[in-house]
């Protein structure tokens, strides 16, 4: 499983995934799940995964292999792209393509699958965030709904409902993932730490904050206590 | 769907459900998922239901029965059994009976399917509260995990992992139960009001406090936008 949550907010974007990857409970093993397609003061990409590790892997690859290729165009390359719909819409279909190729390996329907949040801004345009279905269709973040989630998401939607807004400080959004992550990761053991956390800053086209959480993060710990601490406080506190 | 939990603590148990039965988005009605099997002073019993209806309403209505016929036995009806165990086995059977055969009728394996919690004390016994799962086995509520959920759990286990011990008072415990469900109620529309709440003291064997909250309950409601403010506000006071 995996726990993966992006914010769309009027001062910038904030990405947060887990690493653990797992093949049946005795079969663990870290990968990372955010990747980066970054042309500084002109285009930021950052893409999040849930789902099988083969159709990731592989729709990350192709998707680097196409910006890579001398013969890109902006119908393949994400990275010349005109427009971020046009990114998803090429994601969507590498990914949609992975599937089918890989269901078949398998030879059954659905056998693989796996969804992603595409995040990222160009030059000229709007920030846009996406949620790509393992089809290749998707859904866009808006003002009403800010956030996106991928994989485990049920456990950390109560605080992002409750404190995520189109207004939410780029600080404050990075505690509302940090803690929506620290329920999901308190309930299910097949989503786990290191975390990626990643900031993008409104216009400025390149990553802001890239952080890696390991496991013990003295501040994610602190963070996390503070918050059951406050959350028993406030639990008390409230007349019956 | 539906969302009913089960709290055994020390002075006693605290049982809620909601009561949202739904066939498809387009056909939504109000069912009660919370049954009492009574003999005050001798023996108590509460049951909470989720899944089919068809199956969940047939049980309750075969253990009622079986209860009320003149050759009743132990073996066969709950208010005559020696244990609390057996009355989780005698439940867990018809269950699994009616499960078995509501998924000939469809014609599927697995079609139709229902969970329960059965809580309860008997004259001379301890309190004792199970998970019945659709085969027909169970498990049990311990001093280690001393709620139980079925149904849409996730939303609600957040707050019951951080605030709910053995040692929870009844009072507490009611706004527990209630919090974890107002989570819920916020993020699946298929669970929904009124709510059915159950208080049963330890060693009373009766029924403690039976309390109904009906959609637009002021209580409820404050409850609801007092626990938002503490969230709120505790996640404002954390330090990044």
């Amino acid at each position: 499983m995996t726990y993966c949550v992006g914010l769309l907010l009027n001062e910038g974007m904030v990405l947060l995934s887990d690493t653990r990857t797992n093949a049946g409970l005795d079969n663990i093993a870290t990968y990372r799940k955010m990747f980066h397609f970054e042309n500084p003061g002109e285009r930021i990409i950052t893409i999040v995964t849930a789902g099988s590790l083969s159709v990731t892997q592989t729709t990350i690859s192709r998707l680097r292999d196409a910006m890579d290729d001398k013969d890109a165009t902006p119908e393949t390359s994400v990275m010349l792209a005109p427009t971020m719909l046009k990114v998803a819409e090429i994601v969507g279909n590498v990914l949609a393509d992975v599937r089918r190729e890989i269901d078949q390996k398998l030879s059954m329907s659905q056998g693989a699958s796996a969804t992603m949040i595409v995040a990222g801004q160009r030059k000229g345009g709007g920030m846009r965030m996406f949620l790509i279905y393992p089809e290749g269709n998707f859904i866009e973040a808006t003002e009403d709904t800010p956030f996106l989630q991928i994989g485990e998401h049920k456990y950390g939607k109560p605080i992002l409902d409750r404190v995520v807004k189109p207004s939410t400080s780029l600080a404050d959004a990075q505690k509302a993932v940090l803690l929506s992550m620290d329920s999901t990761l308190r309930s299910n053991l097949s989503v786990g730490m290191p975390l990626d956390l990643c900031v993008i800053n409104r216009d400025e086209l390149r990553i802001g904050i890239l952080r890696r959480f390991e496991a013990g993060d003295e501040s994610f710990r602190a963070m996390s206590e503070a918050w059951s601490n406050a959350l028993r406080e406030g639990f008390s506190r409230i007349p019956i």
